[in-house]
């Protein structure tokens, strides 16, 4: 593959950041990578393993002469690193972000932007319970989808680039108006989030079982509930407090359904529960035919093979 | 290894009796392997993949002569079942079953055994969301607990025969009293197993986003809910039946921490978000130390090395 950007600076060094990293390096599809994260032990560890070509102590120094801005630090802490940066970026470069909530994101980036520079929101799904500048791999992206929400007007060679990129680090691309990605994301990915959050905490909490129970016996459900429950405390908070008003209706949705389930339990109305039950399967059917899971059972978890 | 006992019929053959059957054939546990299903079209299956030396028309005609009976119906079945064979069973036999619900299955068949036939009822904590004859595979116990919950005064050496062919099968056994069983596959299997199904109805039903863009962007989370979602509806609804004061206890535990979360995001409260967030965390690291899962990002699901 060729190189599509001859600088590439990276804005916090997580998870994303990092599999871009290696990623961009596996197929030589930038110059330079520059990176910078606001903690000093963050910015040590990239050092210590490499992560960057150069890891600046200032944002300002890492965007300096770079064609691309990817902003990967949580949601919240969008604007300030957008500020932060704006006067140092090159005329004509790109900036873009990660964050999983994108009307917040362009409200607190976008202004931000000066003339001649190009932001075009982003948002990979792609993602694992890990994080930190060790957890990042090249194959993060990999036949996962990463959503483009650029603005009416974005200049649609700096998109075709943009796009480029990411196709060559192995992800699909999708535009979608940013509203209605963050309906979407609430659906598919906050709200299980905060569920699994819930579902952990009830357990947490529960005097009458003890900790150890819960954890020992765990690989009938709970596991996957507690494997999502792991992920990045302060991204997921700032995903809710900047997603609020969808999360809240999807929330809403979902409590009105888990009454009707509860009751029809407590009615001892087997055929409802039948019936629901009977129709979630064929949406776990839809996804492994989509290509977004393995067909394995128990994902392939349980070692030896099948007969 | 050696074998262990000279019959055993297995009632019903779905995903735990059909990986029985393999686990024990692999290891020469078994005499003999009988087979019955109610199901025709389980049965014709179960004799074309050759999953057990016989498959029987009828439960009478499998359990004779067994010295151990496995229940592996559905927890709503188990009293038809044990009804239905108790005329059969050879004096000096165990029944064991696997229900995931024990002391309403206690209830069901209990009644039913007749004077010198050992009850001791289990619960194999593995599974998939496969199900049917074909789903059985021999290494479904490895390193996973089957829990028995035997009666006061049941036969040590008919408890120990038991738990020597689970250990055999590669499974560890623990004892419980099946109340308490009740309550922590409450916690850990059967409220998580409800929320998940309630989570894939709400994405099901919500038509202004497309059933096309929750299937293509379930990565994001909402795909490990599919997976629970997608298990036997029959085998569930049953098991919500059955365990109903409990589960119905921890949903409602479960909505009023929801709510506690809920209020928490509307009035922006995100230190009340980080640290419960934060708490969840650790619960996940106790399940990766006492080897119930893979710490491999995303389950391993991602190919590719890490760095």
């Amino acid at each position: 593959m060729s190189l599509i950007y001859n600088r590439v600076a990276l804005i916090g060094l997580g998870l994303i950041a990092g599999s871009m990293a290696h990623a961009m390096r596996e197929s030589g599809l930038a110059g330079e990578i520059t990176g910078h994260a606001r903690s000093e032990a963050t910015r040590d560890t990239a050092r210590e393993i490499g992560l960057c070509d150069r890891i600046c102590d200032s944002a300002a120094e890492a965007v300096a002469g770079a064609d691309l801005v990817v902003l990967a630090v949580p949601v919240g802490a969008m604007g300030d690193v957008a500020a932060e940066i704006a006067p140092h970026l090159a005329p004509g470069a790109t900036v873009t972000d990660v964050g999983s909530v994108k009307q917040a994101v362009i409200d607190a980036v976008g202004p931000h932007i000066p003339d001649g520079v190009h932001f075009i929101p982003g948002h990979p799904l792609a993602g694992t319970e890990h994080s930190g500048p060790r957890a990042g791999f090249a194959s993060l992206f990999r036949n996962r989808w990463w959503l483009l929400t650029p603005l009416p007007g974005t200049d649609p060679g700096a998109v075709d680039r943009l796009s480029g990129l990411i196709a060559a680090m192995g992800a699909k691309t999708d535009r979608m108006e940013p509203g209605h990605h963050d309906l979407v994301l609430a659906v598919t990915s906050h709200a299980p989030h905060l569920i699994a959050y819930t579902m952990v905490g009830v357990a947490d909490h529960l005097r009458r079982v003890t900790d150890e129970e819960v954890i020992q016996y765990s690989a009938a459900g709970f596991r996957d509930f507690t494997r999502i429950a792991a992920s990045d405390p302060t991204m997921w908070r700032d995903v809710f407090l900047h997603n609020k008003e969808a999360t809240l209706d999807i929330l809403g949705r979902f409590t009105e359904e888990l009454f009707v389930l509860q009751r029809a339990i407590r009615m001892g109305d087997g055929e409802q529960l039948f019936d629901y039950f009977s129709r979630t399967r064929a949406i776990r059917r839809g996804i492994i035919e989509a290509g977004q899971d393995t067909d394995a059972p128990d994902f392939g978890r349980t070692p030896g093979a099948r007969p």
